[in-house]
């Protein structure tokens, strides 16, 4: 198939669409794999954010063979596409044991390698009432990442509950049919940051508390025994500068990045790498704004703070327009913001030269504030060269 | 099947899953119903909000026979059920065009009755550049409603734009193969009301703007001509005293309703039909809360402000617990908000009651924001008395 032009491939477009520039995601890709090199880290993606085959084959292509994913269904799709290093990094469900058996049992076939092998599944515990499945070896060959919470206050044992961690230590060390692998956290009070600095001093804390939580730890397993550290947030992972004591990374909007993070500081505009093309159903010159079809449902209904508009400083954002380049997307346009959004409608305040512009019929780029949570709602991606790339 | 009871029903999930009550769904039904015949308004309930044939099943049963939706694939569904009066209440996608020729052209065989007959579409227009395609006979036999906008700013053509309803009007009436079939508003005001009787007072507001509209377009047709006034929102239809001058409601949140209908005060918190059904993955005493697996892919991002929780009046909450019942859903548990959502985390604050009773496996129950977006990410419901509901 000869490749298209951005704009031949929206002509083709009737509903609310998923675009991707893949030219924009390979960049990030490279970026941050070269990061990741830097630090000499192991590099585990979060696939949480594309859930797509052909966007893990970009990762694949480049020799990266281990991922995260955050549900049951996800880790069983990647492993069906030959991924066989997968851990799933939400505590685990213990209604979902059997599902994980099955899982665990099957035989992956990796792309371009002989043969097949076992899943190596990674799971999270962080209480000690998790660890009882495993300890009756329901689970048996996973590896067992004791989850911490460093200051984030979602999931995991705090950093400096000590008598916690060595309690689920000694009780998985005890399980005789898993492994310990080491201590994982998902930094999410980086998101919040309001500078690439504050991302940074957060950062650093992390590391220094996911240093004492190792020590707990270690102090009840054998000198010998091996414990690694996993670190996993965009804005951590894009905009650190050391990451000392830590043996992977698992970082996973970075590929497509989005608004949210583009405020965070943790990217730039031409980091943007997908929007949901919309056709633009009402004009209203009068109040200066565009209607498309493009909804909560098609764009969730995510939103942060638009302090970029004058006098909007309590206004929500859903999304901004993004023009499109020849072969790609082209210029972030932060003065034309999706101010409202219902179901199926989403309504752009609309600068005069893109209500000049537009007409009813047309379709219009809309990137989303949060690219991960706009993602999951699609069952497709359209490459802006015209490819359908699978999803999840 | 024998039924189950909720218990039983519950003990069979291993993954967020919606439920559904059906007795309230039917509840709700029966007195919006009992209203639209008060008022002696055609019912034409828009179906977005379940987009489910079985639920649709419910109104069918009742001898309602006209629905509304808000895409496409959406009139293409229930039109497959069956339904044979379909308003698609989206301003016309022209890029949809050949989708919708397919769909009008096609025979819908209603159950219960003998032989096949044309579907009735009705189609929303706000613009003359719409009606366009209309005159060049695009859409042969459609019903086309002119989109009026009564101040909520979303879309349609302003109730006093006198001229441009005119214009519009003598272009469909001008465009031999459809038929004009009224005005259409979505008074979409009454969702950011906080009382009931501001909720009223729009809806007397709404009501005089359409009869302005109304008279704008009856001023360029013939004095016998048909022209029909259909108005929407759940908010008007709970709560309004008085449907002056309409011909037909289309209230669609009803059927369930949600937090944000509590809050405005369209029902009481015995109304509520939905909730995700979530596993608990983590208990955090020490904080109070609870996380549960269902997060923003299960519930919605959607958020409203959480003015219940004494000195939390900028915090948002996602949803809340609700108890379940021996038959069904229970107490509603405005205690026990879910204050933090990530992509598959839920965060809960959780009384003492229901921290002390909840232990990691368990399943806990949350009501949505908007039911409507939380729906719309599901792809069946469990009926509590066990029996899965098909949904598009």
């Amino acid at each position: 198939m000869t490749a298209r032009g951005t704009c031949q491939t929206l002509e083709r477009i009737s509903v609310p669409t998923l675009v991707v520039d893949v030219r924009r995601a390979e960049s990030n890709l490279e970026r941050m794999l070269a990061r990741a090199n830097g630090w000499g880290v192991r590099f585990r993606p979060h696939f949480k954010t594309h859930q797509s085959a052909d966007i893990a084959g970009l990762f694949s292509g480049r020799g990266i063979s281990a991922c995260t994913v955050s549900s049951v269904r996800m880790a069983a799709y990647f492993a069906g596409c030959g991924w066989d290093d997968i851990t799933l990094a939400v505590p685990l469900n213990l209604r979902q044991l059997a599902e994980l058996r099955t899982l665990v049992e099957q035989e992956v076939s990796p792309p371009r390698q002989r043969g097949a092998s076992r899943l190596r599944l990674g799971v999270l515990v962080d209480s000690v009432d998790a660890v009882v499945p495993l300890a009756a070896g329901e689970l048996p060959g996973v590896a067992v990442w004791i989850k911490v919470d460093c200051g984030y206050a979602r999931s995991g044992v705090r950093w400096d509950g000590g008598a916690e961690l060595a309690k689920i230590t000694t009780g998985v060390d005890a399980a005789g049919s898993v492994t310990l692998a080491g201590i994982l956290t998902h930094e999410g009070r980086s998101y919040a940051a309001e500078s690439a600095d504050e991302v940074r001093r957060i950062h650093e804390e992390s590391l220094a508390r996911m240093a004492v939580a190792r020590a707990a730890v270690a102090g009840v397993r054998p000198a010998e025994a091996v414990l690694e550290v996993s670190v996993g947030d965009t804005p951590g992972a894009s905009l650190a500068e050391t990451m000392t004591g830590v043996d992977e990374i698992r970082p996973g909007n970075f590929i497509f990045y989005d608004l949210m993070q583009l405020d965070i500081g943790s990217c730039t505009e031409s980091d943007l790498a997908v929007a949901v093309a919309c056709p633009v159903i009402g004009r209203y010159p009068e109040r200066g704004e565009i209607v498309v079809y493009g909804g909560a449902v098609h764009l969730s209904a995510a939103s942060q703070l638009d302090a970029r508009q004058p006098g909007a400083t309590t206004g929500q954002t859903y999304g901004c327009l993004v023009e499109s380049g020849e072969q790609g997307l082209g210029r972030l346009r932060l003065d034309a913001p999706v101010v409202r959004i219902s179901q199926e409608h989403g309504v752009i305040r609309a600068p005069a030269d893109v209500m000049e512009r537009a007409t009813v019929g047309d379709v219009l780029l809309v990137t989303p504030v949060h690219s991960c949570l706009t993602c999951a709602v699609h069952d497709h991606y359209l490459a802006l060269d015209g490819r359908r790339l699978d999803k999840m």
